[in-house]
């Protein structure tokens, strides 16, 4: 029965959180979603060989390796799919498009505009003989965000006005909490605002069909020194009162913005990893002129929808359980109210870049997309630098090759 | 490395709902957990040929066959997992018991007291030599709901005064829903009651650590005759009025009961598959002395509790969001606030299943945990027939072996 | 400007919370509402002379009398409102409609059925001379409950199927709380039964337009003595361990009960002040064919509507909040989203029952309505008493004179 | 009784929507509060000779004026409650204070920053003759506002990171709505940011005890032009597509900003009136290094509280019903769970501002306090002029007379 089906065999770099959620999307997207290719997980990659073996056995690779280049290089290998720090994105995916390997990368894309302009020239030279490539914003494939983008596509929300995007979490409140590479600028490229602001970045986008345009910005690293992470010693400039060995924060903490959308709608974003009781608090509201859609990650199989056009004395938000079978992505799964969870959204990529490489069509978002949203992350960077002064987003144009 | 490890090779009867909720619990157990067995899933069994080989590829399955009797006697198979309407429950389990395999039995665990009787002593009589069995009432794995049990035990509802449960779907307020399976009592047993009630009792009088001592209660078939589904023509008695073929429906569309706990809490229960937008509602809430808590399944991952003991001023309903590691099973999934869904309750409870049966203790719960539940929808039957006068639960000590 | 409206001079008997619920409300409702008639403050009556002249001082009353026969005797009253414990009502109740007042009463109507047949006559004798009485289910005019009605009225839920409904408190959770009036059967008639299951009753008959035919109810006490209240100690027939006097709790603390409607619709009614943490939740929610409604009393602005006749998609519970000119009542008040609380209840009551007066209409709810309710409640006091076994409801019309 | 009592003779200006929510205020103070001194209200005063004596009857005041320079002229009156649009509030809280007359004042205090600090030098004058003035920001004393504080205050939330107000309202997004006062410059000041930007920024500096130092902003009209209301066609220059006379808004329809508090906070603003479905959503979060509070205006008898200080397991948001006696201004009204309304707000301002006057004491908000809201609303127009630059705050100090 399977014999039918062209098989897809995967390399993934990296084994740590993203590593593990990526694996169990690749488990699982063949047994939940007919698909016209089968998925091999070959071979996972790491720097450490025990840690690497030990990920291999528990997550279900059929074989390890401890330099990404061994997939580049192999013939068994069709995709690569990178889940390391942002620092290593460019290297790798520039390596395997120029090997004909299929890629899909986690976001944000790159670390520097530069790199990502690089990386989507890259892409778009490898399109032409038939390489896919894509940009891990997984988000997108939550089935109430994909909603909202039907109801917004299908002029349900009417002229935008405002769209109010946050991603809230806590878990650098306290401030002995170690300097961990998400901390450190080289490493991670940009803090809250790369990590979690980049996901309301694209989704917003996504799901409005416009880009930012300007922006007026602030960041803020509120605890500037924390103590280094076990081994990392390093890193260490100076020692806390306790005479640990301590480093200096490089990134931000919270980022907040101000935004133009191509139609004039008002935005506002809030990325902050110092919200107390906010754990992944992706919260979206966009306000039209006809309706209004509000969504909250925390409880990602919910979506509130406020249609203005029904009579006054009935409006009201309503409170769709998107999990019927005429909702995206859910007819593979359970019966409705069974809800599902976050590792799903990571399910539901894999199945759509899957489908788009066997079928010969380009998955988005692609690393153009990608690249405009490290073009918003510059844009806020550069506003913030500039005491808040308005500052246009950079068209992505100028990157494509001539 | 893996080869420290021992395996436990699953045969799995039955391919629908319960059988791919099963299949991907088992696929995922061991990426998730550290455990001291590995699982193979080894072999899938139904009745349609090419139903089941069709399941056996897609649900990653080694192997199908077409009668569950192969894997009672196959050598190769040593847990046996019924996932088939509860009318087989008995025979499979009597015959996998007998023949040594551990057993893992869904819900409710039998059509009849009797039947429930008979698999409680086989499975006693199997416990001695070192055979386990357990049923499968995986809502006791949701963390939310382990949590709920942890504040209980720990006292801090202090004495329990109110249980408020109701179990409330949709899916057939339609008449022209089809008379499937579940709304036939030679297969299903009973209706709501059964399916769905019965979950809500295992789930209080596991919460509590009481059992329900008496009932009174009443049934509704609200639509008593329905279209035949496709196919299923041999059942139709009757046609309706634009010439379709229908038969009657034999079970309860609805069940509510009023109960007491051993130690006095009034109880009330409700299953119903009538309740317009509520799609998977299972709905529960204990008032005690000194605290309450609040569950509801289509949000399963907050508990809401309310401390009385807390500053009058400061009292209220804390919705713990139950994604931390210190929280049940959560520490093996994703940082704090990425959910989980419903088919992780299965992957939990097939991590308790391969713990206990690795290190030779007995999972809950067990079949006599099961008779008890099937004693109590025995006396809500029997109540309703009754006129709804209060009825005691039979003693399920009587059922064991002299 | 006022020369034009009639006036209508009110005597009041009670100043404790119903009182002061009464006054606020008698004060307000010219002020917001354009009436054919004016209320006049006249005389508020109590027992205790130094106590009342405080309350007509405090509340804003013109005078004040120890006597409530000084009202009925007394030309200048035209309507006598009824705030004392239900052992009082029916005396004063027949009096003053004796004497041709105008009576509102407040609920439940009366202690007994034979008090509550006895009012329904002499109501019902008194309302051919043009005499109006009511009684004050005043959560028939939380604007949501109205609105609620409306929905079911205009058949937006199609065939009812189930009644959901709580009224739950938890003020006396506490065993040392003491033996106030409400917990001594003589005064208050019943316990949680009475005082907010007659709420839940009323609210429920009056929103579906069915009466309750029959009921299967569990009633309970589960603190049996309480310490007396200061200066009660008449009552006092034990003390406690220390040494404070006590008294027998002599009503219900609970009352749970499955019922019927007149359409065969199943409804679960249940009344308790043992709900901890739950402060003043009356909860209905309704399932119909076509739809559901939900309500919540402890966020009585707002109603939950399922329209289960939306595309499938896009259907889910809208919060509607209940605060537009187009809903009932609120064109008087504020501005959309501005809300209102509970004290707003009775202002709505007391608008109806002016309006009736005024125009020589009936308010309702009628005593003949209110003595339905009280036929339930003695319903659910028989079958209590006879282990739950399904007891109908006694019908009205043999209340009514020959 | 109230023999004892001083009394109060109160002048209203204005007797629209703020001047009916006054007079249920004035009108409930007194039968609610404990208060040293008796309210009368003694004279309403509007331009319209025919509405202002319809007020007068309606909401029950003693007398009418058609000029306010009557009020400050009258020795019958002690108090000047202003109620007008913000163009007339510095003429005649000058003319007041100049006459001895205590003042309180809607919000905001004036339409420019002159004027309030001509008002708030003309209030510190007279304070020092015993006279005594307020600024009416009446969201200060919704009980849960001032539960908010009071945490703050008591260190629960530990170092502040984050403020996010947004105040959102829906009720000018069809394009057709007329151009009223508050969509012009010259009687408004300015549009949503005066109007319910003013209410945030006062609430946060009040919760938190801290002040906004620093703004960077955007502001945005998106209707140009609107019809204008009847009786109005003094003000058009234009007519619409359909021959209706149309005038320019001259005012914000939407303000966002984003802000840093005196000790580094980072907060964010958004006031609009384009937000669908969001009718009176005044919102607050406040992230401290220890906890979390929330509040929406639409629940206003709610608190969500998170305390990081609770064991991880039981970390949560609470939602507190801020209804217990225990709570600020409750212990007058109702019991437990019977939530108030919009109104009571304005019934405990005059609660504050009556005991404050009677013992002699200076009500809060002052207008110094207002004028701080004024150089923040100062400063958000300068920003939003300037390309969103970050621009200060100017310091109040300047305004104070030598």
């Amino acid at each position: 029965m399977s014999t039918q089906h062209s098989e897809l065999r995967v390399g993934m770099v990296g084994y740590e959180f993203m590593g593990a959620a990526h694996s169990q999307a690749w488990r699982t997207v063949n047994r939940v979603f007919e698909l016209p290719a089968r998925v091999r997980m070959a071979t996972i990659c790491g720097r450490d060989a025990g840690k690497v073996a030990a990920a291999a056995d528990r997550l279900g690779w059929d074989a390890y390796s401890t330099d990404w280049r061994d997939l580049v290089a192999s013939d068994d290998i069709d995709v690569v799919d990178i889940c390391t720090p942002g620092d290593s994105h460019a290297e790798i995916a520039l390596a395997a498009l120029a090997a004909g390997k299929h890629v899909i990368c986690e976001k944000p894309l790159a670390n520097t505009v530069a790199e990502a302009r690089e990386m989507t020239a890259a892409a778009a030279a490898a399109q032409a003989a038939g390489v896919r490539s894509m940009c891990g914003f997984n988000y997108r494939r939550v089935p109430a965000v994909a909603l909202m983008r039907q109801l917004v596509a299908e002029g349900r929300l009417g002229v935008l006005r405002h769209v109010r995007a946050a991603y809230l979490q806590d878990w650098i409140v306290d401030p002995q909490f170690p300097l961990v590479w998400r901390l450190q600028k080289d490493r991670a490229g940009s803090g809250a605002l790369g990590d979690i602001g980049a996901h309301i970045i694209d989704l917003t986008q996504y799901v409005t069909g416009q880009r930012i345009t300007g922006v007026s910005a602030v960041t803020e690293t509120f605890v500037k020194e924390r103590p280094l992470p076990g081994g990392s010693s390093g890193l260490a400039a100076q020692a806390d009162g306790n005479g640990r060995a301590t480093g200096a924060v490089t990134v931000d903490d919270a980022a907040v913005f101000v935004a133009r959308l191509d139609d004039g709608a008002l935005a506002t974003y809030e990325a902050s990893r110092f919200a107390t009781g906010r754990k992944n608090a992706l919260r979206v509201e966009i306000n039209g002129s006809l309706g209004t859609v509000a969504f909250d990650l925390e409880r990602l199989n919910e979506l509130e929808f406020y249609d203005a056009t029904r009579p006054t004395a009935e409006q009201g938000f309503s409170r769709i359980l998107v999990t019927e079978a005429e909702h995206p992505y859910l007819s593979a799964w359970w019966p409705p109210g069974h809800i599902i969870g976050y590792e799903h959204s990571f399910t539901h990529q894999m199945r759509d870049f899957v489908e788009a490489v066997a079928t010969g069509a380009d998955p988005t978002p692609s690393f153009a997309d990608a690249l405009q949203v490290q073009l918003v992350l510059d844009a806020v960077t550069r506003s913030a630098e500039l005491g808040s002064r308005w500052t246009e987003v950079e068209p992505a144009l100028a990157a494509l090759p001539v």
